[in-house]
């Protein structure tokens, strides 16, 4: 498999390179390895050489920087932290069976993963250049190194984060990802993650760091990663009017029983994950196996942690038959995920999370 | 009526006095007046001299603190912000209705206005009496001068804060609402604001700040104000595994044409209001007159301001006969209200905030 990844990887697109794991494999850890790890690319992936690289930080600061990989390593303080990331087209495969996507990956619910992160927080970088937090409506800029086409277009890919957000302590520069160097795929030498924010925002293979008025001006911010409402799409849409996507949707899925399965009557097992956006967390899960009627809560495995999704589990006594296994999450904010896809279809097929649904055959 | 309250109000109990405009007041007003704000009382109203009132800040402060309304309202830099209340029960009535919640006061959908506080910063407060933002796992507890019973219990209204949404700029102690004295119904002469956060939090008549480990042992804390799944209710709950509410939830309503409403065929307004909790904005709002087939963008009126409902319009052109007139907002973060009462019903009706439906007869 390409990437060094798992052999058993779903690969939606073979280039750019955009595959995920079987959702039973996913489920197995809570920090997923780095071979299983989804990869959501826009472009190629650039093959950087680590002694040449450099690491600028333009725009509104006080001292324009250029980093060496020596300097962002030795000179700050190294931090690590938990983070999932989901990308904001997960699960469009279910939105797009209710009304067609044909523009878009058709993503299954592989299209997350959650690691271990080791790196130096934005804010020190910021810092160190002279910004505050406390300035005007300033956003934060990233871009990478990868050469991405649009519409005819060459450009980098990127995108940017409101200068609140990147002063927060869990936005980081990372160099490491379970403990390993960054793997190629996933943007050696340096990527930003940005927890609690849609994947895109975690730009791979930076390049730069942009402090600048309103959000960035690239496509993947200004045109797409923008929710619309049911009756735009892409002959009537006025790019402008789409709500920029920041804060990742509220999720949660079933990753065992794998789709279709047949399995004994009595005790059966549910496993799956769940993940809530922003700063918030999962504060319950609720399984249904007869699609919805009736409800058990299921058992948050673990503990949690801040910025991480939230595996769990559950077990439901089944008799004989055709059984509709339903899951949905609330958060600690109150929000729940929506019943069905139908209700949130949009023309990009963004935060897709009405309550997942699976069938299963009892024996 | 009671508490110079304007004629219209809509009384849901006497005693304590629990009750709210009718929906077309409600809606005519960015900023509610205050005879038409609802009110929401757990006991008696109580009659404060102000001459002989102190506030105690206590716990686990560098020094505790005792201040009457002359240093309050001298020593500390008033504020004024507008913000948005909440009865975490708003709406309540359209749950029951899908299954009964006999022991709570049955809300329509004017348990929350909308309104400019005056005050001074709890974080100065906090500040003065020695408390650190970065402290631990702290919480800031308020208690009224409210006399409450529930369970055979006298004991004051009260709850708490975590010490990070404390030293929010957002929350104050306010001693004016919409630039009058605080109405004795409204908490005079100094109550909490804490926007984003359910109107129980917003504690009236404050007596004692106390900042502590772990949030308040109050009953409305630790066993009213919690979430619980479907499959809970008063014989089986386990207060505890509840989940205590916190940030308010994502709503909207039709407050223009009234319910059961009669017009002629053509165009037809629309209006109603928005609101999103925490600190997440709304983002759309999605209004139907086919009971959820079709939608189209409400207008959001007047401008985005953190803390306050979004009230908005629509226009629909609508053939004579009945239609189902639906609306749903959409937050920054693409949180969706959920579809239906049905799937969020509680047994304490908590955060009933399903799309609101209302039928309409077009002559």
């Amino acid at each position: 498999m390409a990437y060094e990844k798992d052999e058993a990887f779903i690969v939606r697109q073979a280039e750019p390179f955009n595959a995920g794991p079987p959702l039973d494999r996913l489920v197995a850890h809570q920090q997923t390895p780095n071979n299983l790890f989804f990869a959501r690319n826009h472009g190629n992936v650039p093959k950087v050489d680590p002694a040449a690289y450099r690491l600028k930080v333009t725009g509104k600061v006080n001292t324009e920087l250029t980093l060496d990989l020596q300097a962002l390593q030795s000179n700050f303080k190294p931090v690590t932290l938990e983070a999932t990331l989901q990308c904001a087209g997960n699960r469009r495969a279910e939105m797009a069976a209710y009304k067609p996507i044909p523009a878009e990956l058709p993503w299954g619910a592989e299209a997350i993963s959650n690691a271990r992160w080791t790196g130096i927080r934005l804010s020190d970088l910021l810092l160190l250049a002279g910004v505050s937090a406390a300035a005007g409506d300033l956003h934060v800029e990233f871009s990478g190194l990868d050469d991405v086409e649009r519409h005819g277009h060459q450009f980098n890919f990127g995108g940017s984060i409101p200068v609140e957000k990147a002063f927060n302590q869990e936005v980081i520069l990372a160099y490491q990802m379970n403990d390993m160097p960054l793997p190629p795929v996933h943007g050696f030498p340096l990527r930003m993650v940005v927890p609690g924010y849609i994947g895109a925002r975690s730009v791979k293979w930076l390049r730069e760091i942009r402090v600048r008025s309103g959000p960035s001006e690239n496509y993947f911010q200004a045109k797409a990663y923008r929710l619309f409402p049911p009756q735009v799409n892409a002959d009537n849409v006025v790019w402008e009017q789409g709500l920029m996507l920041g804060q990742m949707q509220l999720n949660s899925v079933i990753c065992l029983p794998e789709p279709q399965a047949r399995v004994l009557a009595g005790s059966v097992e549910l496993r799956g994950y769940a993940i809530a956006g922003g700063a918030r967390q999962i504060a319950r899960v609720d399984v249904s196996a007869d699609g919805g009627r009736s409800w058990q809560q299921a058992e948050l495995l673990g503990s949690a942690r801040p910025w991480a999704w939230r595996l769990w589990r559950a077990v439901c006594t089944l008799a004989p038959g055709r059984h509709e296994l339903v899951v949905r999450a609330v958060d600690t904010a109150t929000n729940m995920q929506p019943a069905s896809m139908q209700q949130i279809w949009n023309f990009k097929g963004y935060a897709a999370n009405g309550w997942h649904r699976q069938t299963l055959t009892v024996e």
